[in-house]
């Protein structure tokens, strides 16, 4: 069923977009379709581990405006297993650091070739920005808190290898979601392919407004665990706590640490996601982490299928001049 | 016209040269030989965005010791296209902080089968060195104020694209002459082609040598204005002010800011550049940068048509063991 | 005698290790079987400056906990000769500074789809870990003052390709063994294959235990200079010491610097060495670094071709389901 070289790939009509900014202006349908293009991504290249040319000639450039090693290589390594070439521009001693505008500089890089803008910036919107002001296609990698669309992906890629459907799937987003993208890129996601998500964490990092937004809004994990077919144990990003109070790590891991005592009030087949890196003892035991409900890893690998299959459908929309521009 | 494979491209046997390291040693029949490359490198590539595999299986290796992320990056992409493989070098971190010599760093890089060095350094003549003492190729990527040859030659791309001879050509390169190499090859490129240049900026900033050269120095820009065809406007380089006296941001913006006021006064066909990165309301406003006369971004690949055509060049020039070191 | 292509390279079936983390654990026929790889290497590229497109399609990660430019970009280098494609880790901005632990990291990466996780970092027996919990091939780059196998494997290809055996060869290490990997791997590498090996330096820098596993220990290179074939000088490491008295670097460069007067004293066919960075007056003077009897460049060249017959063995190896796992 996979394709097993890259003439069998069939592009999907549908697709339209350019850009891929956030899962919350997708369509079901058009989350399926990356979906769909992942798994035979990850099919036709044993595992992301084989090349498949389908993207000979093309240049990705990484522009990344905070540090990242993992997500930065993950989308290299994509676009490389796809032919493409990679170029790197980070923040550090670059032109913004001589004035240079934002834009400006997203400018200069398009100029010299690139099909593709892989950006992560603190600022949420930018990509968004970037979109409007540019030909190429634009991806988001993290804008702030805002949204990280391929790791919401690759988490609904990692459940759908293991469940039928999302339909009637209970989801928890556990952990600080108050900074983190990749709650606000699962929300989004999951809720459109119909499963039904819990945001679960302490009161200062767990807005009431979600709640308004139709999600449920939990503040025990205890409390929700046996409902519970897949976790989502978020890091706690210590380094972007300025203003906020919070509970202890200690605290933290005494009422939302996945350990073995939980797991064993937990379903049968629950699913252990997070999106790493994990601090072990914090909202993770090695039990579980290491255990056999974990996924970690597949997520792992799942990223590089997302992000090959988002820059081919991307690639080949901005080569069809009728396409919308976002 | 344009060369549609790299069967078409033939080796100019007028060239020469092992190494480019600044545009003043070179004569005008060798600049030309590098333009019209260049533009053959941008036609058959598609403005740069396609592969061209003339340099297969051949290293290219980066050695920069300022920090530079644009040009360290167009000398790769450059390498990339013609299907070469790169290595970056870079000062932080290197073997030149535990004690070792510029010159056995550079034999090292070349020691692991590398076909040309791309150098930046703050010291002028740092590249001239290196290709005394190297086998392979030597490109200078900018030393100091000195040179930076590859930038002059895509300024002279970007102006013969628009113009039909460099002969009669009114170029005037503006701002902080002092400290740009930008400056120093443009100068020397376009008048050994035939263009009138004049040298613009405060007294701090532009040495009365240059009239003694046989440029034209002038300190306002109200008073050239209406005779130039083509305006360079040089960033303002703060990081290398120490002991200078300097007029302010606002006095400099207010002599030599090219903006909308002054583009009434200009020729109407005038051509705005700039090598980048630019500072917004400094030496240029948006309304100019962004306007129908500027040509910055197409300069921005011009670098990489540029780059291709030395890369080229040297490297088969190289392989004639009968050619001149330098 | 060379092989002129990919196919002409027959895997040497004695082969069986999936991992290369040190030369004390190897034996000499395994120590012979990588040296003789890397000569077919090195004479199938042209001294490693052509493609050898034995394994295309594979990525090989590094995962530099230290820094290096040098021994990074050699194992890069020779992944691509190869046809290989590389991805670099560092400890700056990682994952590891968000509290992810190293084998996390390490698993994260090879969830990306890796074949080879080359690994530098400062304590000793990390690549041994590692080895334990990855399924993919680990290469020891430098492991602390331990071990750097490839480093000792380029020492004695150097030496090889200058005599006929290590069989009755004297070899010197001279300068700070207590601190040197690369020492270690020469010390266990050499005297496998016959050599005999003199660990020379001040008594603070080289240990008596040396003379209790069978090596000799000198403190005078003026007195063992007339008995020596080959010299190895390793650079005093100034960064790593930190608790220990030591000479001054003038006294240093006294007793043990290799010099012209000092070449006047040793055998007529010496072979002058050194690991490099080379600290110029400290450890060696120009006219002896530069001089006929040194091999210092051929060194660094030799070094791509160890670590391209490391990453084919290894990955070979690695295919066979039935091979040891270290």
């Amino acid at each position: 069923m996979a394709a097993s070289s890259a003439s069998e790939f069939v592009f999907p009509t549908a697709w339209k977009r350019r850009h891929l900014l956030d899962l919350e202006t997708l369509t079901a349908e058009e989350i399926t379709i990356l979906l769909d293009t992942a798994q035979q991504m990850k099919d036709a290249t044993g595992n992301c581990r084989r090349k498949l040319s389908l993207l000979s000639g093309k240049t990705c450039a990484n522009l990344f405006f905070e540090n990242s090693t993992r997500t930065r290589n993950s989308f290299s390594l994509a676009a490389k297993r796809l032919g493409a070439d990679t170029v790197e521009f980070s923040s550090a001693g670059s032109s913004v650091a001589k004035g240079e505008t934002f834009v400006d500089t997203a400018k200069t890089i398009e100029a010299m070739g690139v099909d593709w803008v892989v950006t992560r910036h603190a600022t949420p919107g930018t990509p968004h920005l970037l979109a409007r002001e540019l030909a190429c296609s634009v991806m988001n990698a993290g804008d702030g808190p805002h949204e990280h669309p391929t790791q919401g992906l690759l988490d609904m890629l990692t459940i759908r290898q293991h469940r039928q459907s999302f339909e009637g799937l209970t989801v928890a987003l556990v952990g600080d979601i108050a900074h983190s993208r990749t709650a606000r890129s699962n929300l989004w996601g999951l809720s459109k392919l119909g499963a039904h998500v819990i945001v679960c964490g302490p009161s200062t990092l767990v807005s009431p407004r979600w709640e308004e937004l139709g999600f449920e809004v939990a503040h025990s994990l205890d409390d929700i665990l046996p409902r519970c077919d897949v976790l989502n144990l978020l890091r706690v990003q210590f380094e972007r706590q300025v203003t906020r109070p919070f509970p202890s790590i200690h605290e933290y891991a005494a009422l939302y640490a996945m350990n073995g005592e939980r797991m064993s009030r937990s379903k049968k087949d629950i699913l252990i996601m997070a999106p790493g890196p994990i601090n072990r003892g914090v909202e993770i035991t090695p039990e579980v982490a290491d255990g056999p409900h974990s996924v970690i890893l597949e997520q792992v690998t799942n990223g590089i299928a997302v992000r090959m299959a988002a820059l081919w459908l991307l690639s080949n929309a901005s080569d069809n001049a009728t396409s919308p521009t976002s």
